[in-house]
């Protein structure tokens, strides 16, 4: 179950309650005292933080019986998580001081013209002159948060600096949260290309399918620096970078297994296509209304057309629960226990299943385990978690590297097998598939795969000095 | 003579060349060394770094008779003006590391997901859970940078960078550069309004005139952060600061003065806008077609029409070098060497000349001097800086510290009275009008006026402790 930490300052009065009495109370609701500060003793009253790890949906209840007992006032109720957000989770830092007339002139006027001069000469010196080399926009319009959905620009802020805090402390990259206040496909494309000039790569995030394609496919074409949805293609990265890993514990080939996809927006969509770029020849997409066709009409949906039209889609209908049958692979990006027992059984011997929805996963681990042979979820509360924080910090570290005009298909799937291989041949197992977000190895595998692609590619702009 | 410290990479030929010889042709243009590493030694070659000071116009010629001197190979010259900017000059830290699983959990998902839900039922919220009540966007469209004039956006970006340097070490506010890639002012207003969430205060920064006015008035209109062009408030707000001490110490009072303004642009109304304010009743201001004058039509220019339209504005047409005749004070923001002597010779006795035109001053300071009672300009190398630096880090310290709605025209008066108290009656004198941008007294005088004046106009959204 999850638990949250909280810090309850009490007012105790002495005479009427003991501490013994609180311990007590917090623990009837499942409360678990990790530390008691007094934060102003006395006499007659005391006043203290608790601090209590309680389960999630006990923290009314702790409340209500606390309020309850006698000779306690409850002070304030701080959860330890909002605490680490106070005042947000970023800040900005001058590179140096000034530290008089003599360091002002040359950061400012006036000699900061000459600097201005040299860039407005050639535009190309941005890169060196100033932050754009190392500087990536976090970019949403809220209204696809986590899985809270349109829940806006204001709202959506905790998880962008957050984004940020990662995209720096895992990969040195200076990452600015951008929450737009517009959810207008063109409008938001415009806004974004308006304000792209100081930033070296423009990572979105948490776009809404489908207008989340256009937005991203428009960028891609109409900007020269790397543009990157993480929703769609972060994910789609780590998933092909696990399921590399888990066909070597099975035994199978990705030209030979039937893989059904449920959930068929964002992600969906982006791990469809690179299932088969990746080679696979089965696929079957999977959205609310039943399997995706070959051959089907989808006239309000044109990615699910493109899917449609594509030879190795199957043509044959059904829901979620015929389809997933001699499944050898089931990934769902979709709703919380929409599998059971009985529907992993009928899946191939040797069954895969990714099951990402969030929080809750398409099926527990619980009832998956005991019948397929590698099971991952988004969760990291179990084995085998598919993170995208595997994916942005590598991939933006090594698209800034070397100039990236753009994030293209080759430099995905190099990221997906760089992912892959920080896992080694020993110690490959089903409970093993993909790294740990904290094994430092991989933004530098990650990052030097992206860079190789790139230049092959010929979208890079700049060799690194260890590439030449 | 303004100078450049500037590095060059020498390769010297022992056989053909001694350090005397580098040393004597630099100093032949002027040059003059301040340090030298060895970088290579060697027998019979070495390479060496030497840093030399420079008049800024030599740097061409030393290069040259360098290049021409036998035994010498110029490897590189690095200006140390552009080393200082090399990779930006800002940077984005975390606030706290993520050290393992449940930092992470808390920072990200699945924790954060409370806090944004917690924004999303009161937005409010945003102002204590993220980093929008400590952060300001430095946006500009690279349209009017320090004298460069439209050197667009990437060209801007030094500027901009440093101003966010200077908003944390003097105010501890962090400040984003953002540069926008269109001159369109309906697109420009579109684009700042839908990226104004993350921000608590908008700084606009080189935008020209006349589209700055409507931008920074509609802006203001429309979003509910303060929005503040620095080019247009910041300069009038220390010019003002700068006329109420100059005024002491010529022993006159605004309502009895006669001034004249040149250089009707961004700057310039808001000059004339302040001094009305200030209580100024007898005003002339100048542009390049002679005085605005009361009753005159101005159809071109909203701006000066507003001006033709003031009772306090004087109704005789005239060229500068004529209504300067008189004029107890001159404020220029116009261009270099449009007066001289004899034009100061004519004002009034006592009288007050701010010559802010950069780089050059509308009249030197050697030509100034022997004829007027005060004389302040925009450079560091005479006394009496009018510098906008003074203004900017306090302003916004203030407008965020009480969560101002806007800044208004009293908080950017109780601004400017906060600068010129800083310097004590006893310190007053003509040469010490205007406290130095390094006077730790100014953010915090500044801040507490503007706090004061907003929470008078009701424009507060919240009161600091200390003002309870």
């Amino acid at each position: 179950m999850a638990k949250t930490s909280i810090i309850f300052r009490l007012e105790l009065d002495h005479k009427k309650v003991t501490f013994a009495d609180v311990a007590a109370t917090l623990s009837k609701v499942g409360g678990d005292i990790t530390s008691i500060d007094v934060i102003r003793p006395g006499h007659d009253t005391s006043t203290r933080d608790i601090t209590v790890d309680l389960p999630d949906k006990n923290e009314a209840a702790a409340v209500e019986a606390l309020r309850n007992l006698d000779g306690i006032t409850v002070i304030n109720v701080s959860d330890r998580t909002f605490l680490v957000h106070l005042g947000g989770k970023i800040t900005i830092q001058p590179t140096l001081p000034i530290k008089n007339r003599e360091d002002l002139s040359k950061v400012y006027t006036p000699g900061v013209a000459k600097v201005c001069s040299a860039i407005a000469e050639n535009q190309n010196k941005a890169y060196s002159l100033t932050i754009k080399r190392n500087t990536v926009a976090v970019v949403t319009d809220g209204t696809a948060v986590l899985g809270l959905g349109d829940i806006g620009p204001h709202a959506a802020a905790p998880v962008m600096e957050g984004k940020a805090m990662l995209f720096k402390q895992l990969a040195g990259v200076d990452a600015f949260p951008i929450c737009l206040d517009t959810k207008d496909t063109e409008e938001l494309i415009r806004t974004i290309k308006a304000m792209s000039p100081i930033f070296g790569g423009i990572n979105l995030e948490d776009i809404s399918s489908p207008r989340c394609f256009e937005i991203e496919t428009r960028l891609a074409d109409e900007l020269d620096i790397p543009v990157f949805h993480d929703d769609q293609h972060g994910t789609a990265v780590v998933v092909i970078a696990g399921l590399l890993n888990a066909l070597k514990v099975v035994g199978k080939r990705m030209e030979n297994i039937r893989v059904v996809v449920n959930g068929i927006g964002a992600a969906g969509v982006s791990i469809c296509k690179m299932l088969l770029q990746a080679g696979v020849k089965h696929l079957v997409p999977v959205d609310r209304e039943g399997a995706i066709v070959r051959g089907g009409s989808y006239d309000h949906h044109p990615m699910w057309q493109w899917l449609a039209d594509q030879p190795q889609v199957e043509a044959e209908a059904g829901d979620l629960k015929t389809v997933i049958a001699g499944a050898d692979v089931f990934i769902g990006v979709s709703r919380g226990r929409l599998l059971n027992e009985e529907d992993v059984k009928k899946m191939a011997p040797g069954s895969i299943v990714f099951a990402m929805a969030n929080p809750e996963p398409e099926i527990t681990p619980e009832e998956a385990l005991p019948h397929v042979a590698v099971f991952a979820t988004g969760r990291s509360d179990y084995p085998n978690q598919i993170n995208n924080v595997l994916v942005f910090p590598g991939l933006f570290r090594g698209a800034l590297d070397c100039r990236a005009r753009r994030i293209n298909e080759p430099m995905k799937m190099a990221a997906a097998r760089a992912i892959a291989s920080v896992v080694s041949g020993s110690e490959l197992n089903a409970d093993y598939i993909i790294p740990s977000i904290f094994n430092e190895q991989v933004v530098a595998n990650v990052r030097k795969a992206v860079i190789d692609a790139a230049i092959l590619t010929n979208v890079a702009r700049r060799t690194p000095p260890e590439f030449r």
